[in-house]
């Protein structure tokens, strides 16, 4: 029997060539370095769940136009755009086992590039004439920043606490993946609970989304993720397992920990004495607690629409995201 | 008498206090790094000339409500984020006398408040409601960052000719001041042609504009302008003076610039002497003459509108370009 993943790939590959197109045909026109900086960052192995989730989420509600996919490739450039600028504003090294941009680009062109995947993906928007999916965006894309502005703000602050955490990656990654879904309702003009239900569904499994994130880091095989563990507290990110041990700690554990994550050069050793700790305080169990109901909480979303294929793949993704190794 | 400057100042004292209000009103509520930076930025000693322009547009066809003063503010915020990024593209080092952002505050903030302000200026203009508008600045803001791009790329090449540096000052600063004249006339729903004209007086002001900068970069008194002058040349940034020069002078000549303009650690001595050569072949007097034409193009745009205190007004900001001193 084939896996979860397998079962979504098979069902999504056509939308998945045609969102392959749409992303390399509007990139063309423009100057080389363009092109390359945004090829590189966008096909680099990116699983282009936004696009995939606007365009599932039309489908759900009816749609039958042509326009989808065309306006699909906004959310793929929206979170390529930030990607190249945040990791340059991350110090990062490596991304999906390729070096970060920026080192092969330089901080230049990276800034540039970023700029004008930003610029563009608003004006596809404004093509669609839609005040309501422009609206949407606008604001997405000023959330997004503030969420990296935020997260940046929280950098190495150890009196980071869980709430400042869900803050940070409602914004920076929650509200996109909510908007491709909500965008597509619109699209597809459903009824307004419909689109509710939708948008629910994205911010849900947005949040769950970056949770998993967060948790690979800790529990990822390196190799399979395409960089090492530990990225994200070298780089001074709190995420939720670690921000629920040390509010757990005893004063000599939290100690120990605050001492080897106060030094970005800490030690393989040192990052799975941190990590043993974490799991000793269940930082891990309850990170992955909460991704849970997160996603119980969008695929509940979901219980308006009648069965269908596509409702039944919303489901699939939504599991798929408590599954992934990378 | 009263020089131009001042009875500019005079007639629009009572708008550039409302622009400021504006400008500070629409950051207050977001984080405070991001206020920091962009008070940074916005009010270290700008002209506010795009919301001005905005505002007088719309004066111009008639517009008496109260959204101008609310709207322009999106120019000067578009304008700004160009400038954070800009600078630190450019390892910038002094602005308007003092130090560049990216200094104060860091690369990462200044990325990420840039993108914040572009973000937020999109917003600001979905929040019209109009197409139109919404439009004109999704495409002049990919517009700008293509401009960003192509400047990037002709970077200390000696083979830029007038045409390529045509190209980067419209995307870069004339689209935008076009666009702050034609968004002023579409508040105010003038009609076609009026709209029209408004549009082409912005163009042709912003292509001046630009042409006047890159001139004081050779001809300014550095303590009024606020950087030493020869800073484009030690960027990289080939501009319509040098690169006429160079289009005419001798093989001796030409070589002799080159060789100066090829080391960016050039001396005052080294500058001297590449101005000198530019002023012997003209390229001085060519670059005012082009910023001339414009100018005289922009004022007869405004031939379509009757006599008034606002056509006045434009027609004297577009004389103060010229005579601009920093």
């Amino acid at each position: 029997m084939k896996g979860l993943k397998e079962r979504i790939l098979d069902s999504v590959r056509q939308d998945l060539v045609e969102i392959e197109e749409a992303l390399a045909e509007n990139l063309s026109p423009y100057l080389p370095v363009v092109s390359q900086v945004a090829k590189y960052i966008m096909f680099g192995g990116g699983k282009r769940i936004r696009p995939l989730l606007m365009v599932l989420s039309a489908r759900l509600c009816g749609y039958q136009g042509g326009y989808d996919k065309t306006l699909s490739v906004v959310f793929e450039y929206l979170h390529s755009a930030t990607l190249l600028h945040d990791d340059l504003v991350d110090g990062a090294e490596v991304r999906r086992g390729n070096p970060v941009a920026h080192s092969v680009w330089g901080n230049p062109a990276t800034v540039l590039v970023g700029d004008f995947l930003l610029a563009r993906s608003i004006a596809i928007a404004a093509e669609t004439g839609n005040i309501a999916i422009i609206d949407i965006l606008a604001s997405t894309t000023a959330q997004m920043s503030e969420g990296e502005i935020g997260q940046l703000l929280h950098k190495g602050d150890l009196a980071t606490d869980e709430s400042d955490y869900m803050d940070v990656i409602r914004r920076k990654t929650a509200y996109l993946i909510q908007s491709a879904c909500h965008v597509g309702a619109l699209l597809a003009e459903a009824e307004e609970a419909r689109v509710r239900a939708l948008a629910q569904y994205g911010y849900n499994l947005g949040v769950a989304f970056q949770l998993v994130d967060d948790l690979l880091d800790y529990t990822a095989d390196g190799q399979v993720l395409g960089k090492a563990t530990g990225t994200d507290l070298r780089e001074g990110k709190l995420t939720l397992p670690v921000i629920y041990a040390l509010n757990r700690a005893t004063n000599e554990d939290r100690n120990h920990m605050e001492e080897i994550i106060g030094d970005p050069a800490f030690t393989k050793a040192g990052f799975d004495a941190v990590l043993s700790l974490i799991k000793k305080y269940g930082g891990i169990a309850y990170a992955r607690k909460r991704a849970h109901e997160h996603i119980d909480q969008a695929k509940r979303s979901l219980g308006i629409f009648d069965g269908s294929k596509s409702r039944g793949l919303l489901e699939d993704l939504a599991d798929y995201v408590l599954m992934r190794k990378m």
